[in-house]
């Protein structure tokens, strides 16, 4: 039973008009128009999302985190039901292959699942109870209880290089969804279609479980004007984006100069530092630079955390890593980008490095000849660390298959290079054991300026866990304090509420005396589950 | 050994220049002018200052838990030992009475230890570890740990109504002090001998301690060049705040205006609605207005969290409550409030709200002779719950020993006026058991207006403890999801920090397989204290 496409926004169990300005995908492999016509919503239909996402969050945000896990594991299971056609339709919207987009279903799906483990659990909500002390001098203690409840409805940006896993059922929207919040995505222009597809599996699972119609709402627009009134709409009450710096500082100011101003959590561009160390460089500069050639053309090198800056030592170890490099990125053929707009922009910036004198290219892939639009060849730059120095504009992201070797001469350059970063998601080492001992200082910087760092592996292939963290210093994020992935992510869409002397009745069950939910809970400030 | 002040900011170990803008603290209660002359920082002073915060961040940031923990110790000890000094020249400078400034540095010293205690022990940090699974298929699962580290050097704002408890070692330094991150205090013009004591206190602390200097800096300002200059700082990574929303929002917006944003948690006014419902009113009306009487008048109606608003159904149960406060009004005697200025505010908003139309006055203190100028009387308003609908403009804060009684006709009319209400720091629930069932709905509507809600209690006397939430949604606080007060207030300044494939010896105490710190950890999602 395929669905449908409609090319209507899905407000609540509403759908949008048809009116207004219309777009269609185009499938970056052919440059191919893809049925149907999409309409982009008004005003009138952002602001009914917000209203119907206002009214059910006083429900929704109140349910039992079991009954919101059920939610979030109906949508997984769905996806999965509707896999085929989602991997089809992403494939010719995206040019990404099979392989990945069934990973990423996959990824979605996980992601879902362990947001509903961590809500049926519960101890998420970092109940905290402070107990009463009557006979306290000079004045009685009272019983104070506090954890953490939802933000209030919260607006999500599909980001193009993931149709679905930071996408409308992605990591933003299920950990809001998770937290209690209702969510209004605004879908990537890229990929309308599997957008759809996604928010009719949603929709169809809020019906499923009961719940009230304005929980999710998903809306078209190929401008910027549906985003911009959403992150200023006075009923919403966060956002998560994915995207580029432009964009994300754009809504991020828009978000901040409200009148009242609201949380907004953008993960921007980065271009991930590498290091190959010269122990490892002697050792495995081969394997590191035929590693590395696939983790930046992994995705046609459109992920976030594409290493795009390596810092090698000047010499033998340049040498080695340079010339495997050289070799694998001549001898590749072209990839397909998710946009042509991306291809564009990612030759402006080619040609502006190649033009220039900061940075030198040392290798270029061929073509893809069969290519519409969309295309994009491997380049391999280089430029000395001194020029790097002096050169803030060299840090820039170039995103797509391009990475910039530096050369640095001794380590003191090399530190004076990492200290010099902003910041970024992730930087890599590459190291022996004697590397990392004679690298503390690196290593220090480096936690000043990424949000995770990689000893000997790769930072493409992001793990979707407990501890990861997937958000950095600014540019990386717009809030060094959060991650967008891994289940800590669910803390952005939340906050502390105090109930301080309440009878037990009418405290949420999280907090009540008897511990009902079993809970790991702060009693006096240590973790206990005993009644309290 | 009593301190000689010396009038000069107090930079790492270095002391301000001569020079620049002077000002004198003046005392409140007599009018007169107190020595010594005060000397604003200049721009080269705030620069040094930030700088050598940045300086000795990598050190501080990676001092173990405990280190930081015998610092925060070694403060709150040497504040007793000059308690008397602390005493008298708060007192001098603020006019506010012994008994409450005493208890203020019990507070003060109390909440360092709290801290202390937090970091000793360590758990804190969210330690989380993601197991490797060498054998996941397709790919191997890396082994990841993430943990909180320091955010960065932080700028802090002295209060002016609590001149130690939110003052220069109050507790934003306190629990950002804790989580790793070098001090900024720009001191509160009002107290600024009082400030120089404590800032004495901490560089003596820091010097004992051996730390390096730039942990802490101590700028004096009269007006607001300093603070604005600290909040664009780029080596300044975030600021904590207590003060007027017109200061709080400014400094927000010059937080969030920089190239590299950074957090800023203003804590700013608050009218803290307080509801007594129809049960409570007829078993208890008198005994909670003469409650309420005290805690409004408290320190002068000086309070974040005095109750400004009071909700009380029309007919009988208004005019019991009324009466009785009319009575404690009319008979009270005058109060001196902090700064002429505070004064001169109080009595501007009080005249528009007696000369407008909108509330009526219902009784009014007599005045304190004696005063020269920061004098105040108590003041009983009133306004009808349909014309507080209509007129928003009743719900601002009006700082001071005054209050306004909202009475309502119908429970539909309460629920209108609380959905109707901005965002506060706490709201009251004064309520029979029968009175809270009847009154579900209202109870919803407050979590979503404050940040803690009190029940048969009033918001005045914050606890300092692990469940308290002194925040609120805007314009309590320009971040929702935080706490000024409590331990989850050190969350406000660290950030996650992820480390992947990494080898024991390079790991974060806290992240080593061995737990030598017998912390509780998060592993693979479960708590822990077991080596992993």
């Amino acid at each position: 039973m395929a669905i449908t496409l409609q090319g209507k926004s899905l407000i609540g169990s509403h759908r949008g008009a048809i009116g207004g300005s219309t777009f269609r995908a185009v499938a970056p492999a052919t440059g191919e128009t893809l049925e149907p016509q999409f309409h982009s919503a008004g005003a009138e239909e952002v602001n009914l999302a917000a209203q119907l996402a206002a009214d059910s969050f006083s429900i929704y945000g109140n349910l039992p985190g079991k009954v919101r896990a059920t939610f979030l594991k109906t949508i997984a299971r769905r996806l999965e039901e509707i896999n085929e056609q989602l991997v089809e339709r992403a494939g010719r919207e995206t040019a990404l292959p099979e392989a990945r987009l069934r990973g990423e279903v996959g990824r979605t799906c996980g992601q879902l699942r362990m947001f509903a483990e961590v809500v049926e659990e519960g101890s998420w909500v970092m109940a905290r109870i402070d107990r009463a002390e009557p006979d306290r001098k000079p004045a009685p203690r009272p019983d104070i209880r506090s954890m953490l409840k939802a933000i209030g409805p919260v607006a999500v940006f599909g980001a193009s290089n993931f149709p679905l896993a930071f996408s409308v059922a992605g990591g933003d929207t299920a950990s809001a969804l998770a937290a209690g919040n209702p969510v209004i995505v605004k879908a990537h222009p890229a990929h309308p279609g599997t957008s759809e597809l996604v928010g009719h599996v949603i929709r169809e699972s809020v019906q499923e479980c009961g719940l009230t119609e304005g929980v999710f709402s998903l809306l078209f627009d190929s401008g910027t004007s549906v985003g911009a009134q959403l992150v200023q709409h006075p009923l919403v009450k966060a956002a998560g984006f994915t995207g580029s710096q432009t964009a994300g500082r754009a809504l991020f100011d828009l978000a901040v100069r409200r009148p009242e101003p609201i949380p907004f959590f953008g993960e921007m561009g980065s271009t991930n530092p590498l290091f190959v160390l010269p122990g490892a460089a002697a050792a495995q500069g081969e394997r590191i630079a035929a590693d590395l050639y696939a983790s930046f053309t992994l995705g046609a090198g459109q992920f976030c955390t594409k290493p795009g800056l390596v810092f090698v030592e000047r010499g033998k170890p340049f040498d080695l890593l340079s010339a495997t490099l050289r070799d694998k990125v001549s001898s590749a053929t072209g990839f397909t980008l998710l946009t042509t707009g991306i291809s564009a922009s990612f030759s402006r910036q080619a040609a502006k490095r190649e033009g220039g004198t900061k940075a030198k290219l040392l290798a270029r892939g061929s073509a893809r000849a069969a290519n519409a639009g969309a295309s994009a060849t491997a380049l391999l730059f280089a430029a000395e660390a001194s020029t790097f120095l002096s050169n803030p504009e060299l840090a820039e992201e170039h995103f797509g298959p391009s990475i910039l070797l530096i050369p640095y001469g001794t380590k003191q350059q090399l530190l004076e290079c990492a200290r010099g970063l902003h910041g970024h998601l992730t930087a890599t080492i590459h190291g022996t054991p004697e590397d990392l001992r004679g690298h503390g200082e690196l290593l220090q910087i480096l936690e000043t300026k990424v949000g995770r760092i990689v000893f000997n592996g790769f930072p493409t292939g992001v793990e979707v866990g407990h501890a990861m963290v997937h958000g950095g210093p600014y540019p990386a994020s717009t809030d060094v304090r959060t991650t967008s992935v891994g289940s800590l992510a669910i803390y952005r869409f939340a906050r502390p509420v105090c109930y301080q002397n309440f009878p037990d009745e009418a405290l949420p069950e999280e907090l009540r005396r008897q511990n009902p939910l079993g809970m790991w809970r702060a009693v006096d400030g240590k973790p206990s589950r005993e009644p309290a």
